[in-house]
């Protein structure tokens, strides 16, 4: 059988290839070149499958959709507390060209504005410019799963046209905001911004970012689980600019533009979704881009606020045998999975004395289902019940 | 075995009792009567155990939380296209007195500010002030699954000191977004406030909008569900006024509090949480709720983007007969879930003939994962298999 | 002779009168009726001269011009201080439509706006709605030299779209900035928006606020002269809406427009003016109106910063007779004037022993003035001389 | 007789001496050297008198005061169109270290946020850096009547602490309102931030724009007439930052605040006025400064709407001789003035044939009243009279 999804895709990109207007921007002379033409869409699932339509293998540079995996890296390297010192976690509700600095602490509103995506880019740890972009790069390159480069002339092309962001930055320096020299800081997030990308690489990217860290492929942890989830809870409420409350109504997936006109999108626990065309409309994001969006959320149901519930499949099965009480766990255990397998529990097993706990369907356990079960499993060995953990990955 | 839960927030609330400030608001001459110790916390899970602890059972006026349901009332009463038109979805980056309307169309920010608050109230279809209210108060009922009254005095003790709501209404009627009189939109948004419920009910609730509508314990549909999703996603990005981005960022949970002191979050998939407390913050906001709620999300790793990946376990089991393979489905089918199972027709089963489908283990099936399975049969049977499909209750 | 003012307002009426644009409001069922190629331009000196061309006679309602007198008079009954508990000073930057309330008070911004103006109205003592609206029609016939009445029609019509300003007041009330009930405030302010005038009363008007307060024709005091420099003050900074700078910068009169098409303009010490044409802008002033004041501004260098050096003219004349050295003081003495007089009593009068100072030409003398002038009589005398006051109208 | 100007300032100086409260900005670091305790107050008529009280001639750095004449300057280098293509003329608003630009054009709010000091540096012509600060010195030099120099020192500390202005002015270039580099604005403008000035010079150079341009000392024209109504306005409705409106409501002095602790007060007409002391309040305008400022207007009536009425002494005297009649004009003659000459023109001269017009204690006739009086004349001798103009001086 063939799969009806990459078909689903196609008809996605000629429905909306005739999309009118948009521009593309004429601020970097590189990006000025893109065809007005060039389309892409790629699906990525949390179970690693990809599917692609369209232009997915052409490089372009990734730009503002930098900013996400680059948060991701600072908030690792300096912890949460440090990171709010210097940007706060706020929609700006302004358009994608203004300052948005607090009023009190000159704090950016947000990673995902230019301001704050400059006072990040400070904060990864580094000696030297040089530094600090290869190891953003590394990044970028571990959740693609493939080696990106820089892109030079792109990044040329930034820095000959780069009076914005160096006004920002030396404004970041006046408030003391900037964690490193203004130049530097210019410098280097040019260079963030012009790693090459395929509109495949961003999909890959964002099915990690969906899968809570984890790479579908793989199965390695690439990012840490709760910086995933800030830096998602930053794209739900601040990635689409003024327009990001709109967004998430409507189309309902986190999600951040680049003004080389892709856009990424992260349905956690589900796909990454990312497609790329270089017109954009008046907020800067991808005409073709937006609609695609919308047409994905609309078909496919795909919406944040749209989830299984994950605590009815925590019991996969149960086994009533007579010298002992089988109880077989499954999927992602988080909180509500775990609280359906205590409530279980505290009915008790009456006329049984072993009961024996499964955990070999079980994918992961988070730190606060681990917590519960451990303390009701001591408990029904208090009420005197024998107890067989099966659980030869250790998810305990 | 006793569940160790209810222990768990007995613990939280003592940790939390001594916290001092926040003040009890004096423009209601009967909520300002509120005992300032009252504390109570309740959690009611997609599976249907609810764990208290505290004051729970105690009744107050729901106020600013009515404005959830109401929302999700006058959505399916007028369709998103005709809302829209009176209330926007953008947070509004002020404070919860501001009246945030957009400058150009006069549409308050978002439904759950006062001014979009109103404007949402006088969209729901009635004949008179009093049948509104009651198909408010009816809904809260069905979805608190038991009777619930509106409170006469503070009904009246609202009326008494409804200067700003009349103002905004009559500011909203003269920019053409108010769908009633002042007057009438006024005393039924206070009535609609007046309604009494304790914790344990607002838990309650909120368990049912984790649960994409559907009550935990009777199986009810009592909400449709792209209007769940619709009014989860303004709760997350503008649930708490200016403070939503960084509530979002650090709690994760999508949630509206009511100046009673009760806050309601909504984990979708998860958990409905209510906490109640009557000293208010700067913000508007309980005290202690907000503790509690730092607390909960933190210890219980509860956060919108920490979800299972649904896709995991849509296949329950396979069996590879001699006669037939016969592939078990499981959980709620989402497009990802139903793309795992699509993903292994692709891969066709040699040597069989027959192929069994079986749905008993599914409890739902959304419209996208029904569309590409039902597409994707018939391409097994296009195939030349043939295809057997287990479904008892019609979820295709 | 044949004055040539006249025909030069002439000349402006053909020129603007083609003017295309601007539209007729719709809020007012009595406005909407207006003619739009209703055009009267009026001038009037401090030194009694009127001038007129156009539809000068006609009758048409105050609207927000009423601004400018009923905070006058609120000044008055009130005080500075008090005023400031309710309204502030400030231009609003904002549109003519916006509310513009502190954040903090609560306060409007400014007495021109429609918030600081319901405020104010609140402010103006009175027994009942009845009685201010009286008080303030007496004002504003005391500075017209003649009776005017309050159009019922046009108050009428306004109470039956007065859903903003009732909107408002209420706003106001609950901040507490408002002296009265909501309705009442709505209602008299209504009312005295509802005076009807016409072009040469407005110019009338404007020509006593120009002139410091006095009658220009009957030389009595209409209102205090401090009062009238603030509501000039507040006219110079806040009287053009978001617009209040750029006019101060180019067109330079202290002004204020109303919803009927008039705008008045007050230069201090040299004229009033008064335009009207109903068609508006998209800032609500006359479009007509607004490009005869760039003319007349222009063209007779009509500017608030181009004032004579009014120093230069307090000495009229200096008469060294032998017996006795005679000074002749002119105009209107401020602290500038003054302080010319006292430069030329510290140079001595050598030789001479009786000195007369001559106030018969004076028209009057500010309490600056008057205490440095009798501060240097009385050094003179001690410094021996015999000086001979010459004040027949006692303005010392 | 000795004067008791300068005793009264001296009492004023008392009496704010104590007041405490203020710092002194730490930003650069030769400010902070000041002497908290320095305090001078400097009053210079239009008449060509100056008192003076406390710490006049001590040289400190004039700072912001400099963007009133670079603005007089710019304006005449190019013009007011090209000039308002650069900066609006709008208060802002907001607070002294807001940037404020336009959200549409990127424009500055006005001339005096520095934002728009920066944007009207660029615009004066120079053929490099050291020309265009020698140019502003100059100018400064020729109002203040002595030679004044640029503070190295100062110069330096500022360029060392200028990642603000450096900031601004790339966001400038970046929106195109810049027209020089941003490295040679910012280093310019620290050169014009430190010229070092004397109380007493301010002062001086307030009496110049106080005089319409001219020097009250030497009758030289300094400034454009146009050019400094321009700047007066502006300094009117924007030079005290967020405060301007309630500064014009109750000083009502246009004026213009330093850093280093001065402000300087222009009353047209009437003086020029400086108060230095370097301990600045939260707008970051001096305390003791701006507490002199409220004395000085409340004991001397010095406000911009209390201004003589300048028609009322045009016709200094009329003499009806047998054979002629002669009118004798005096004063500076605006339209007002002019107008009061023609109404009388206008009663006739029955019987007589000749009309003599004196303009011999006219000071300045402006192209208003120059057109009114000479079509005056011109139909007088229409009207069959014989006109003699004796005007030694070319006034008309």
């Amino acid at each position: 059988m063939k799969s009806p999804i990459p078909e689903y895709l196609e008809r996605i990109l000629l429905e909306c290839r005739d999309l009118d207007g948009g521009t593309i921007p004429e601020g970097n002379s590189e990006l000025a070149k893109a065809d007005p033409d060039f389309f892409g869409v790629a699906l990525s699932s949390v179970g690693g499958s990809i599917y692609t339509a369209g232009d997915v293998d052409d490089l372009f540079s990734i730009q503002s959709i930098s900013k996400t995996l680059t948060y991701a890296l600072a908030l690792d390297d300096n912890g949460i507390e440090a990171m709010l010192r210097v940007v706060d976690t706020e929609p700006s509700g302004d358009s994608f060209n203004e300052i948005s600095l607090e009023p009190e602490t000159g704090r950016p509103r947000n990673a995902l504005i230019n301001a704050g995506a400059l006072a990040v880019h400070a904060m990864v740890k580094a000696d030297s410019v040089e530094h600090r972009v290869e190891r953003i790069r590394a990044l970028h390159c571990a959740l693609a799963g493939r080696e990106l480069s820089v892109d030079r002339a792109v990044h040329e092309a930034e820095l000959a046209a780069d009076d914005r962001n160096t006004g920002i930055a030396h404004l970041l320096k006046a408030v003391g905001v900037l964690g490193a020299e203004p130049a530097d800081v210019v410098e280097g997030y040019a260079g963030q911004c012009s790693i090459s990308v395929s509109c495949r690489d961003l999909a890959t990217i964002a099915s990690v970012m969906a899968n809570g860290g984890i790479s579908p492929t793989t199965g390695e942890r690439l990012l840490d689980a709760a910086t995933d989830r800030r830096v998602l809870a930053t794209m739900a409420t601040c990635g689409m600019y003024d327009g990001s409350g709109s967004w998430i109504f409507t189309v309902g997936i986190p999600a951040k533009s680049g003004v080389a006109g892709a856009i990424i999108g992260v349905l956690p626990g589900q796909v990454g979704v990312a497609v790329v065309s270089p017109r954009l409309n008046a907020h800067g994001n991808s005409v073709r881009g937006v609609a695609v969006f919308e047409r994905l959320s609309r078909d496919l149901e795909l919406h944040m606020m749209h989830v299984s519930s994950t605590g009815q499949s925590a019991i996969r099965a149960m086994h009533d045998r007579e010298e002992s009480y089988r109880v077989e766990l499954q999927g992602d255990l988080r909180f509500a999975g775990a609280e359906t397998v205590v409530a279980r529990f505290t009915e008790g097993f009456p006329g049984r004395r072993m009961i024996e706990v499964d955990f070999r369907h079980v994918r992961e356990v988070d730190e606060a289902a681990r917590g519960l079960l451990n303390e009701s499993l001591f408990r029904l060995r208090e009420d005197g019940y024998e107890v067989d953990v099966i659980d030869p990955n250790a998810l305990l």
